[in-house]
């Protein structure tokens, strides 16, 4: 799904990473984007609680930020007499959400195609090298 | 590379993903730390500013943090009469890295098995729902 051409391994910025939003980086944050996102419909707040081990608290305010950066919905209902909180992805942040994946994609390939072996005990590079 | 096995999408803590250690998710050491994999010989600490598009400030306290939680190795000494500092990735610290980038595949693998459609304009669970 992406786009990457890969560019030479030492010009400038190249592991710079822009596209990788703070927002939805954070690591608690990709995982309430991940979940929402397998699941268009939507999450009730307790579900999406449990699917991603947080608290009330915790929750509530990455859903917050993410309301803020105009990733996520909230929608207030009822189930039978029970008030509930529905936390959909909209539509913009899926969009957002995509390209960010495919700036995720770019670092596991540019990792991934990094040499197998493991690093001497030394720098090589010239002698007289000891560390700091 | 992953022993991601498919876990059923609404099982507790599906989303947590507790393998993206904090260290090196921060998205300038992630880059910092991709851009060390790829160079197992190491990188000049000028190197790695340009290659990360990092200040000086910045570099110094992301190494420090990478340094402290065992990830790299700092080296002091000399190209013809000028000091320098050349960063390396440690054996566990490619270890752990590589642990990483299999939850980072997870997270990609989840997020690229959802539904491609977009959500519909309202959540169809029930009636009654309204934007909070």
């Amino acid at each position: 799904m992406s786009n990457h051409k890969a560019k030479p391994i030492d010009s400038t910025g190249r592991f710079a990473y822009d596209g990788l939003e703070r927002v939805i980086h954070e690591k608690a944050r990709l995982g309430i984007v991940t979940s929402l996102v397998t699941h268009p419909q939507g999450l009730l707040f307790n579900d999406l609680k449990e699917l991603c081990l947080l608290t009330d608290g915790n929750l509530s305010r990455h859903l917050q930020i993410l309301h803020e950066a105009g990733f996520v919905e909230v929608w207030k209902g009822y189930q039978g007499n029970r008030p509930q909180t529905l936390v959909r992805l909209t539509t913009d942040g899926r969009k957002r959400f995509l390209d960010y994946l495919a700036v995720l994609e770019s670092v596991l390939t540019d990792a991934l195609a990094a040499p197998k072996e493991a690093p001497s005990a030394k720098p090589d590079i010239a002698e007289g090298w000891s560390p700091a």
